[in-house]
């Protein structure tokens, strides 16, 4: 396979398995200019799926870094109104969404202050984007655009090719119908997701090195998988990689303490050592080496923002776990291992329509940010628990039990 | 002067002289994505000169190329509503606007069918960026962002330090005080305004090889340079480098023929051996030997297009000539030499205020497009005429005679 048909398949996985991009569609693509050449090739695969307009929103994380460096700090997370307005009016226009990922400098902001790094993330645009995620106005997905950057990240020197090869493994690119592959993988999942269901836990417990966190679920909820459907019923795939059955929990119950099993880039800087204590619910004690204040920041975005949002589990058969790196990439670091998420929480996991401001009573949470964070590995043992308190084995030495 | 002082002095130039940024006010930078490394220092230099916020525009050519070749051919040319409402915008908010130039590859569109590629710029857009510039709206400017695909065009090789320092040379970015230096320059070129305005011809010939072509000036019009004034009173300096005294011609007078003396790049393409033929103002023949088709359809544009918004005057004095290069990037290569442009002209060329539905009626072209063509040279002689057609030589083998 030639680079330029690497990247064509890539692009075609994205655009049609990813956001299933429809004929006649508006597509969006939100990224990084150190993306664009997997902007440009999405683009055109995009057209030839029929869309009617591609629109490429190229941002840069060195504006970001001058903003907060030089500029007033009372404007420090700004969102520009031309670009919120338009984000706004996508429940209505209903464009197919792919966001490229794959931070090109993820340490680009640790020598500034992280009160002010930890504001400086556009709070109404992320907002505007998770209102049309979880009204399911788009058919979106998440891919990772390989670059320079990323690739120093990763091997210590910018080795494009081997960091492509990775991206591959791990997206099932090299198979001979990659499609195929990932209808194939999609079932595994959906067998994985409906063996849960039917065991009905009460709770998922996590215990080995620093953690041992019990987290809640919503009776009656759901584990999902892979594919997501749109309002209207289009069919798309979030995240491509995608390792992980997942629900959102009752974001009241969670109680204990959990350490991180990886690094987190979040708003240029690598958090490590991050550490959480919950009770009731709600982070109440965050610890890391690096990067603390980065996510109080975060926790402090609006008052769900401490409560969690997301359980997903993957156990080691994962590829991307598989190639024994760390990406520094959430879309690829959580697709190799378990992680939680605190802040918004998927309305799908109730398996049942609720109104939007009803979600909150039913458990799921509301906010206005979503970040993930990686919690396992070898040590880690995971159990399904009963409402009467007995515990199943669901992941033990990063092999999958059920 | 290392290249990171280089930069910034440059940028500098760009916010501090070129669009004279005030404190707090909004700046918006337009460019490409391979425009990266001069945008975000024109950010960081915005910031420090009070910038509120700073919005960067980043367009892609080969974006628009998907759409002419993949996409549906009735969108072609389509404006992004939510960017057109925002620029419309512009009006009131009166933003700083800097936008940057340099093709990164001025033949990519060579191999579409140029009746498509003519139609392929955002109308819309195009035509609300003009209205802001026409109206005195916003403080602008444009310079050029050295890139690899431009230099490769002028050397034949990707020499970014050569092609820095040709932009180095023509921006006078090696004076010890490049502000002061921009400040006698403009004091030169206003000397060369007044004494045309004294000498008030009646009208511009140009005679040289394959031109032979008289344009009419309107009575009681001024000859201008460099520095432009908003509304609001901002002065700025519209282009950096600028070597011109310009005027806009009444677009109801010009008759003869002109051959285009450099490569021009539009659309994606290098139209070259560009000749035309006027009659009552109106270009009513075009040739060339590449691209004729790509001026055809913005002769097209609207029922004004056809006709003369601007002359300019610029002899072998010029930095940006004595570099000895041919740019194929207008910013530079105008202010290499006499150049002429068909469409939209300067209300402030009237030197008194007209409302803008009169300046038709006062000789002022109107027109969405705004396209400059090189015409001057070595060979080229250029008169003023009087009244009575006395001819008064202004340049004669790109040496000034007045």
């Amino acid at each position: 396979m030639t680079p330029a048909e690497r990247l064509r398949r890539y692009a075609e996985l994205a655009v049609r398995v990813g956001a299933n991009v429809q004929p006649g569609q508006d597509v969006v693509v939100t990224c990084l200019v150190e993306h664009a050449d997997v902007a440009r090739e999405v683009a055109r695969e995009s057209y030839r799926a029929g869309a009617q307009h591609v629109v490429v929103l190229y941002n840069d994380l060195h504006l970001r870094k001058a903003a907060v460096e030089l500029g007033p700090e009372s404007e420090i997370g700004w969102s520009a109104p031309y670009l919120l307005d338009w984000i706004k009016r996508w429940s209505t226009e209903n464009p197919a969404l792919i966001a490229l990922t794959g931070n090109p400098s993820p340490t680009l902001m640790s020598d500034l202050d992280p009160a002010l790094v930890g504001r400086s993330d556009p709070r109404d645009i992320r907002a505007a984007f998770l209102e049309n995620i979880q009204g399911r106005h788009v058919n979106w997905t998440i891919v990772a655009a390989p670059n320079v950057g990323w690739a120093t990240e990763v091997f210590g020197e910018p080795d494009m090719e081997r960091l492509w090869e990775a991206v591959g493994v791990s997206t099932r690119l090299g198979e001979k119908d990659p499609v195929a592959a990932w209808r194939e993988h999609n079932e595994m999942l959906q067998a994985r997701a409906e063996t849960l269901n039917e065991l009905a836990f009460d709770a998922i417990r996590y215990r080995g090195p620093g953690t041992n966190l019990t987290v809640g679920l919503i009776s009656g909820s759901k584990w999902r998988c892979a594919t997501f459907e749109t309002a209207a019923g289009i069919p798309h795939v979030p995240n491509l990689p995608t390792e992980e059955v997942f629900t959102s929990p009752d974001w009241r119950r969670a109680e204990g303490h959990v350490r991180s099993t990886y690094p987190l880039v979040a708003a240029g800087t690598k958090v490590t050592g991050l550490e959480f204590r919950l009770e009731g619910g709600k982070i109440v004690e965050v610890d890391a080496e690096i990067g603390a204040e980065i996510i109080r920041e975060q926790l402090a975005t609006d008052e769900q923002a401490p409560y969690l949002g997301e359980l997903a589990l993957v156990d080691g058969s994962s590829p991307v776990k598989q190639t024994g790196l760390v990406f520094s990439d959430t879309l690829f670091d959580e697709n190799a291992t378990c992680h939680i998420a605190f802040g918004a929480g998927f309305p799908e996991a109730l398996g049942r329509e609720v109104p939007a401001d009803e979600l909150l009573d039913a458990g799921i949470n509301m906010s206005a940010i979503h970040t993930d964070f990686m919690v396992g590995g070898e040590d880690v043992d995971v159990d399904g628990l009963g409402s009467d308190g007995t515990a199943t084995p669901i992941i033990r030495g990063d092999v999958w039990q059920l």
